[in-house]
């Protein structure tokens, strides 16, 4: 038995259970994000101030995911609004069970807007499908704008691209001209939005927050 | 067939090459560094000071895995040290095949310092032995000090840790005092270096140089 073989049973088999679980956020009307980066482009950061201005108006509930630790977990919760921790034990990325897993201990009747905050990995989670509406690829300015060519399928893939940390920028060689020429060469049809979190104010959110709301609208 | 047993084939398969890879370099007395990160944390502009520091009187070489383009060897080779890229055309990390392929293309007869660069990733490569002497894991400052303890495989098994863009240090929420202390819990006997690579001047570049001098001649 070739690896390549194992490979595609894995993936089929998620497929499917991403299939069912896709069949279920529909019929609940859910708008399911996934939200992918590499570790440390500020996913976290940024979804704590989107639920801040989106949450008296949007009923959102968040999977995260990560490694061993619940540290981002307890910052959403401490937001106010209904958070599952997956542990992947090590695993490299967010599969379909994992999810069902998630989805089985949350409350679809009473939710809009579902955020899946990935494992913080620039490389495999690209490769599997969680049953969202959208892929939103997290790039932050200190990590340079060679990243999309090198890690070209996750922001192929992605609807949306977020660049964070803009506050850092100027401190950085970052090349925004060859970064959206990349983007484009990569993915014509991906939107893309600049941000930053800093603690004082933040530039960006409220325009990603009027998209994300208008996207729940269509679903 | 269990994904488990699979895994462990392919462990089992890389750990074989590897030895071989190992005996190899040891029969050369080449010093083999695995250097391992996030996408962006620097390693490449790390690895190019490090090189222009050492070079003339080290003769180093490089492998440089990325997933599909040459941008990083083409760095590195402008620095006038011999180097092969390796495309893992998509895969998240190297093994010890690709190395051993690798190591056919380099003349080892004249080579104290081997760099292996691995895939920019903080899950996967933690987990592939490549014959190295030592792992190093980068970590840059605007990654947050949380990473260890979120990713902590890979600093486990390091002997060293950079703490890279230290420069970017007071533009961000880094505590070092935890990082330290994490470092500290993860792994009581890696050495921790602080480095910096802006253009007009390095930090803590020279140290590190300093040790990897002393590491090649305890070999």
């Amino acid at each position: 038995m070739s690896k390549i073989k194992v490979v595609e049973n894995i993936l089929h088999t998620n497929d499917e259970i991403t299939s069912q679980n896709k069949r279920l956020l529909n019929e609940k009307g859910i708008y399911v994000i996934n939200m992918m980066s590499s570790p440390g482009s500020g996913k976290t950061s940024l979804l704590e101030r989107v639920i801040l201005k989106l949450k008296d108006n949007v009923r959102i509930a968040v999977i995260e995911g990560d490694l061993y630790t619940t540290k981002d977990a307890e910052r959403i919760e401490a937001q106010g609004v209904p958070v599952v921790q997956i542990n992947t034990g090590g695993a490299c990325h967010l599969d379909g069970k994992m999810i069902k897993g998630a989805l089985d201990s949350l409350n679809l009747d009473n939710v809009d807007l579902l955020v899946i905050e990935n494992v913080g990995n620039l490389v495999c989670p690209a490769a599997f499908e969680l049953g969202e509406d959208i892929k939103i690829t997290v790039l932050s300015t200190p990590e340079g704008n060679d990243k999309p060519l090198k890690y070209p399928r996750m922001f192929e893939n992605s609807g949306a691209v977020i660049l964070n940390k803009l506050d850092l920028l100027e401190f950085t060689n970052f090349n925004k001209v060859e970064f959206y020429q990349d983007i484009n060469s990569l993915n014509a049809h991906a939107i893309i939005f600049e941000t930053s979190c800093v603690r004082e104010q933040d530039q960006g959110v409220e325009e990603l927050c009027t998209w994300i709301r208008q996207q729940i609208n269509n679903k």
